[in-house]
């Protein structure tokens, strides 16, 4: 971990702020202008210290459930917390809890209503602790972005994997590749053996370059996500679609469900946290889903041809 | 525990596997002849040992979708597995691991179409730890069955409730009222602060009688299942019902999702057990579920009525 106060006029943590509160502006801004609908916002206050703005559009025109989310909450971490934390930060003491923290995040899941379209996924999220003294003393940030398709675009899945690229390179070499494998083995199904979806890029407690560093790397992925989603929208959102087609994606769309409720590790993390907003967590959730028994898609059909890679996950760019 | 063979002919195991098959072919029939739609039938086989009949009907005119599933399994049972059952069959030790199992059970769940006709799930189980040389070591009953209406109506939850009590009550006075509270404090969404339904009865680990008396007792609860459901669709299953009550269904298909894969040990374990057969274990989900942000039913509602009860559970008789 690196110093947080190397000539930092603002703390690192409103910086990052500021920059959720107009990422999110501009995302929701522009989901409407595609929509034709406008979001319902939802500002909320957190007893022990923070807010949120919860942007969610239901039942749009393009969009069965679009969910801007932020939140920037503080408090006091608990023993047992900073114990989970402390493997990948060696600085923290458990028997010196409860601290204080900071978190603040955006998350955005978007579910298109046509089954050409794909849903995408965007998180991005810094967490600060101090000493009780409140000096620094720990800090990290964590995110990534990725693709559920229902039918599979190759050109849909480079091009979106290509414009993430490009963010990450801007800033280091190494983080594409990583963050692409890393992403692969978290969105997994493992009671499935299969991806969720075609992949991006995900990573955890990056502490390695000075904040400043970090969050300009952040933004940059932030800055991405319009470009890398918006021209998928738009070539998908008006495909003339068949009812199996629809069906086979509410299939996906239960895949979604069990991903996001099984293996998680935010959403469990968020229900196992008493006083947790859990309409916040689930805004993820898709509006519908389905589960049907054994539905194998036919050999060599599309829906099959999806399965194949998310059997095997492959490299795009 | 009671001595396995006190003047048993036949093993329990190969008793409770005749009943369940018994009870399995009862239920499919009467299910079949008030959908009027033919279930798919579908045995496996277990490479590790064992076998499994899983029932399905889907779409049907009266259920959206209903799973009658029996499964009798054999292996060996690992030293972890052996440890986690320690807490509650203290003659278990771990470090004799791996030991021969055999696992039984019947499993249901039937989700009807009509909002106004509630889901039923009933499941009994038998499971059994041998000593290497085979002798008996160990073994349990398990089970229980529950009822979740997307509208309350109270002389259903008394119906149903009643006919689960008058079985219990046959074998045990502390059966039904101690396992009408297992059951409500087990089929609970913590994260909801919500009941899943109105309740039935629940328990687990069942030993402190002779073997053939708890099966007795099981066989009771098994016969009670369609005296206890049965009247139920009957009364619902025609109901004239709204677009938005169809969409209260979906959003309580939702929390009923949520509860197998966030709460249901049952879930977890499967899902955690290498070469576990997903679908069978899924067979639970509803054929269609929805999750909208923040939907809160207006004060006095027919939903907000529902909800009440699920937040504050009753006594039924």
């Amino acid at each position: 971990m690196q110093a947080l106060e190397n000539n930092v006029e603002k703390p690192i943590r409103e910086k990052m702020e500021q920059y959720i509160l107009s990422l999110q502006e501009r995302i929701v801004k522009e989901i409407e202008s595609i929509d034709n609908k406008k979001f319902y916002i939802d500002r909320w206050e957190r007893a022990q210290g923070g807010y949120g703005i919860s942007c969610i559009l239901q039942d749009g025109n393009v969009f069965e459930k679009a969910g801007v989310n932020i939140s920037v909450v503080s408090g006091d971490l608990p023993k047992p917390a900073i114990q989970q934390m402390k493997s990948h930060h060696k600085e923290l003491d458990p028997s010196k809890g409860p601290l204080p923290f900071f978190a603040l995040g955006i998350s955005i899941v978007i579910h298109p209503h046509n089954p050409h379209a794909p849903t995408i996924h965007m998180n991005y999220r810094y967490f600060e602790i101090e000493n009780k003294d409140g000096s620094p003393l720990s800090w990290w940030f964590g995110g990534g972005s990725d693709l559920t398709p229902s039918y599979l675009y190759e050109d849909d899945a480079i091009h979106f994997h290509k414009t993430l690229k490009d963010a990450c390179d801007k800033h280091d070499p190494n983080y594409y590749p990583d963050f692409k494998k890393w992403c692969d083995e978290y969105f997994y199904l493992k009671h499935r053996s299969e991806a969720r979806g075609v992949g991006g890029i995900f990573f955890d407690d990056l502490d390695n370059k000075p904040p400043e560093k970090i969050l300009a790397f952040v933004k940059q992925c932030g800055d991405s996500f319009l470009p890398s989603y918006v021209p998928l929208v738009k070539r998908r959102m008006n495909a003339t679609f068949t009812a199996e087609e629809k069906r086979w994606q509410q299939l996906r769309r239960g895949r979604y469900v069990e991903f996001n409720l099984v293996w998680d590790r935010g959403t469990k993390f968020g229900l196992q946290t008493p006083g947790a907003r859990i309409e916040s967590i689930f805004m993820s959730l898709p509006l519908t889903a389905r589960w049907e028994y054994m539905h194998i898609p036919e050999k060599n059909s599309r829906e099959d041809k999806l399965m194949q890679v998310l059997k095997h996950p492959k490299n795009w760019v």
